[in-house]
C-alpha cells in the first residue's frame, strides 16, 4: 500500500518522525543551532495545549506571573546540587553591546563586558525562590501558588525537534507551603493534573509514578513523572512534578513566621511540561500518512476542501462550503464550539486533501458540484483513513446528518486514538522476574519489546550506581514506580535479590 | 483628602507611577538588572491584553508561530540600516557552559566559547525574514501573515518598569506580500487593529499616524504609531506598524516567481505592541488611590469581600457570597461572562478592600451580616470612589438588582474611563502657528502643556536634523502626523516657513 510519507515507521522510525514534522508543517530547522521554528500548525497545537492546561492550572488555584529570562551567575552558586545538575549546559550572556569588528562585521564590545555573567534560564527555581523570599513573611502569606509560561534554554549537544532542543517552550509551576505534607500534596495534585490532561486532551495513555533517586531533578527530595509509550516501544517522559523539601528554601532563605511566632523554612515544589509533549503526540498518534491530531487539541477539527474548477460554478460551491462551515461552528463538540476551516488556498483540491491528511486534521470534508446538488458531503476520518480493501475511505452522506453528528464523530475519534494508545501501552509491558529475562528481551538486534515491570528494593548509593550501569549497558533506564501499587511486589528485587518494596517500569527512552 | 497611595500625581508623577506599580502588586524589581518580575495582577492584565488582541490578529488572517530566541551575529550584518539602529544595545551569548572557577563559584568555560556569538533577539525581522525566504517561492505562497508572542531584550541604560525594561514581552507580526500596495494596506490594517484595540479594550484614546523620517524603525520605509497622552501630558507610543518595502527582502533574499514567471522581491511589514501598554494604562487611568483597570482587561471585574468575624456566622456569610459570585458569573458583560472573585484570604476586610482599590478592580462588593439579612450588597465603583463630601462612596442596594445590573455597570465604568481619557487628550492639544509659541509653552519650569499641533513641510536630511535639534533642546519629539487629515494644513511649516503638507503633533514622550 502506498502512503503519503516518504518513509514508514517500520522502515526507519527516526526518519519517519522527522518526515512527519516536515510534511505536516509542524516545525523546521531554524539555521540557529539546536533551535527550531515552530510553524503555524505545530504552534496551533501548542496554543491548544496551553489554553487547556492553563485552565486546569488556574482551576487548582495557581496564578500566572513572569520572571526574568536572565539569571545572575551567583544565583546558581547557592544551591550546590542544583547547579551540579545544570552547570554543563547553559547559554551565558557576557556582553551587552556589539560594535563593528573593522572587517565589515560585528563583534561583542570588549568595553561592554558584564561584571557578572547572566545565564539564560534553564529553569527558574533560583530566581523565583528569590522572589518567594521577598513575598513570604508570615504563615498568612502561604501557600504561594504560581506558574509561568516561558522559553528556557539548555545547551544540548544532540538535538531532535520537539524532544530535545536548545530552546524550548514550557510552563513551570512553583509553589511554597507551610508544611512538607502540604507541599507533597501539591506535588501529587499537579502530577494528577498532568496525568488527566495527557489522557483527556492529548489522548495519551500515561503511567504516573515516582522517579528513582538517580533520576531526580537536581536538588529535589522526590521527583514524579508521567511516562508515555511511543510506537517504537520507547518511553517519553511527558511531565514532571518535584517535591523540593526545604532544599531551595534554605539556599534562598524562604522563611516564615508560623502561627506560634517561630521562624520556619518553607517547603517548595516545582512542576513542568513542555513542547516535548508535541513530540509525544506525534510518536503516539502518527501513522505512515502523517500526524493524527486528537480533536481536543486540533487547531482545526474539520477542514472543508471545496473542489473548485476555476469556473463560474465555483461561487455557488464556495457559498455551500461557507454555510457548512457556519453550521459546524454552531455545534458543540468535546465541550467547545467546533473549529471548522474552509480551505480556499490557490491549490489543487487533491493536494489540499493530502496536505490535511499529513497534518492530521481529524475530519476532512470534500464538497464538489455533485455533492452540493445532492445536499451531500464526502467525509474522511483521519483516524481510519483506508477501507479494508486499501482504498481511501471517503464516505458520502447528507450534509445535515454530518452537521448534527459532528460532535459524536469528533468524540469518537478522540476516544479511538486514546483507546489505541492505551492498548499499545498495555500490550507492551512485560512483567519479568529475573535479570536474565531482561537481558534476553533487550539483546542487541532484537525488536524493542517495550517496557518491563520488575520488583524493586529501592537500593541507594553505590548499589544503585551498579544497577544504573547494568541498565545503561542495555540502553535502559528506570522510568518510574507507578502510583497506586497495593499489596506485595510479588518477588525479590531482580537486582539485589533482597525483599522488594514496589514494582518499577524499565525501558528505553527519549 | 487622604488617599491610599503615599504620593499623589501632582506631587511627583514619576514617584506616583512607581508607587502604583508597587501598591497594586503589578510588578517589582527582580534583582536582575533592568528586568522586572510581573506579579499575578500585572500579568493577569497582560493575559487579558494577549487574549483580546490575539483574537483580533487572528481575525485579520494571521497565524501564530514561534522563532528562536537567539539570532546569529551574521544575520544582523546583512541589513545595514537595521543593525545600525540596534547595534548598541543587545545581550550577547558567547559561551554555552559554566565550570567551577576554583574559588567556590562558577565561570563561563573558556573551552565552550561559541564560534559565532548569538544575540538575544531585540526583534525578529532578520530571523523571520530568513524563514520567509525558505517559505516563499511563488506568488501562490503570498501573502505570508504571521505573528509571534515572545520576550525580547534591548539593553537599556535607564529602565523604568513596563515602559523601558531590558527584557519585555510583546507580539511581533511579520508579513510578506507580492506588491508594495498590499504591504502598505497591511501596515495600515494592523495600525487600525491597534488603534481600535487601544480604544475598545484599554479605554485609551490614541492618535494614529505616521512617524517622521527620523523616528522610523531602522530599515523601514514608513513607520506608523498610535500615541496616547498620559496624565502628565507626555506622549506614550503604544504600538507601531512598519512598511519595510523590499529592504529586508533584499537583504534576506525573499523572492518569488510572479504570475508571469519573473522573479520579484517581496514587500514586507512588521508591527508590534508590548507590555509597555500596561504602563500606558497606569498613567492614563490611575489616580491617587492606585490603578483603575478598565473592566474589559481586568482579570477580575467584581471582587467580593465578605466581612468575616472569625465566628460561626461566617459560614452563612461565605455561602451568601458564593451564591453571589455564581450569580455574577452567569451574567454577560462587555461580551463575556462576568469575572467575579470571592476574596477569602486570611486578612481584615478593610485591608482587603483597600488592597483591591489600589489594584483597581472595577467593582468591589462588601457583604456583612446585616447586608445578608436584608438581601443587600454594598458596592464601590472604582472609577468614582468618593462622594462629593469626600467620603468613600459605598452604595447599599438589593443583591438581585446588583446582579441584573452588573453588565450595565461594567459597561458604564469602561466608557467613563474612555471618556475621561478622550477628554484629557482633546483638552491638551494646542494648535500653534509659530516656533516662539512652542518655546513659550515648553519653557523651563512651566507645567507640561501636553502636545502642540503644527503645520509641517516634511523636511528631510540636514534640514530635518536641525528641526530635531531644536526640538531636543526643549525635550520635545515629533509624535506623528495624524491620519485622516483632509484639506490644507492651514499655515506654512513652523520650522522651514515653506508650504506645509500636513499637520503633526509634537510633545514630550516616554
Amino acid at each position: 500500500m502506498k502512503h503519503a510519507l516518504p518513509v514508514t515507521r517500520q522502515a526507519d522510525f527516526a526518519a519517519w518522525y522527522q518526515s512527519v514534522i516536515a510534511e505536516a508543517d509542524l516545525a523546521e530547522e531554524s539555521g540557529v543551532r539546536g533551535c527550531m521554528v515552530i510553524r503555524p500548525w505545530g504552534y496551533g497545537i501548542w496554543e491548544r495545549i496551553q489554553r487547556l492546561l492553563d485552565d486546569r492550572i488556574k482551576a487548582t488555584g495557581h496564578e500566572n506571573c513572569y520572571f526574568p529570562l536572565f539569571i545572575p551567575l551567583s544565583y546558581f552558586e547557592k544551591e550546590a546540587e542544583h547547579v551540579e545538575g545544570f552547570a554543563k549546559e547553559m547559554a551565558v550572556v557576557t556582553h551587552h553591546r556589539l560594535i563593528p569588528d573593522g572587517k565589515g562585521g560585528l563583534q561583542p564590545d570588549p568595553a561592554a563586558k558584564l561584571e557578572e555573567p547572566l545565564v539564560v534560564r534553564p529553569t527558574s527555581e533560583t530566581v523565583i525562590g528569590t522572589a518567594f523570599a521577598r513575598w513570604v513573611q508570615s504563615w498568612r502569606d502561604l501557600p504561594v501558588l504560581i506558574n509561568q509560561w516561558a522559553n528556557v534554554v539548555r545547551w544540548e549537544m544532540r538535538t531532535r525537534m520537539f524532544l530535545r532542543t536548545a530552546e524550548f517552550l514550557w510552563q513551570e509551576g512553583h509553589t511554597a507551603h507551610a508544611t512538607p505534607q502540604e507541599a507533597r500534596e501539591e506535588t501529587l495534585r499537579m502530577l494528577e493534573v498532568y496525568r488527566s490532561f495527557a489522557e483527556d486532551c492529548l489522548a495519551l495513555h500515561v503511567i504516573a509514578g515516582e522517579k528513582p533517586e538517580n533520576e531526580r531533578f537536581p536538588g529535589a527530595v522526590a521527583t514524579y513523572s508521567i511516562e508515555a509509550m511511543m510506537q517504537d516501544g520507547k518511553a517519553l517522559q511527558a511531565g514532571t512534578s518535584h517535591f523540593l523539601g526545604t532544599n531551595f528554601a534554605s539556599a534562598q532563605n524562604i522563611r516564615f513566621q508560623n502561627a506560634d511566632g517561630q521562624l520556619e523554612l518553607a517547603n517548595t515544589t516545582s512542576w513542568g511540561v513542555s513542547t516535548r509533549m508535541i513530540g509525544g503526540v506525534i510518536m503516539t498518534h502518527g501513522d505512515d500518512d502523517g500526524l493524527r491530531v486528537p480533536p481536543v487539541i486540533a487547531p482545526w477539527q474539520v477542514v472543508i476542501v471545496p473542489m473548485l474548477r476555476d469556473n463560474p460554478d465555483d461561487e455557488a460551491l464556495i457559498a455551500y462550503a461557507k454555510e457548512l462551515q457556519a453550521a459546524l461552528a454552531k455545534q458543540t463538540a468535546l465541550g467547545e464550539p467546533v473549529r471548522a476551516l474552509l480551505d480556499l488556498k490557490p491549490a489543487k483540491a487533491s493536494n489540499k486533501r493530502w496536505s490535511w491528511v499529513k497534518k492530521g486534521a481529524p475530519v476532512i470534508v470534500e464538497v464538489g458540484p455533485r455533492d452540493m446538488a445532492g445536499g451531500n458531503v464526502a467525509t474522511i476520518r483521519r483516524d481510519r483513513l483506508y477501507r479494508e480493501d486499501g482504498k481511501l475511505d471517503s464516505q458520502i452522506g447528507p450534509r445535515d446528518a454530518f452537521v448534527t453528528g459532528v460532535a459524536d464523530l469528533l468524540s469518537d475519534i478522540q476516544s479511538t486514538l486514546h483507546r489505541e494508545a492505551t492498548e499499545r501501552l498495555r500490550a507492551n509491558i512485560t512483567p519479568v522476574s529475573d535479570w536474565a529475562a531482561v537481558e534476553a528481551l533487550f539483546q542487541e538486534g532484537a525488536i524493542n519489546p517495550g517496557w518491563v515491570d520488575v520488583a524493586w528494593s529501592r537500593p541507594t548509593g553505590a548499589e544503585l550506581d551498579t544497577v544504573v550501569e547494568r541498565l545503561k549497558a542495555l540502553k535502559l533506564t528506570i522510568r518510574n514506580a507507578p502510583q497506586g501499587q497495593t499489596g506485595h511486589p510479588g518477588a525479590p528485587c531482580i537486582f539485589t535479590g533482597t525483599p522488594a518494596v514496589e514494582r518499577i517500569l524499565i525501558g528505553r527512552a527519549y
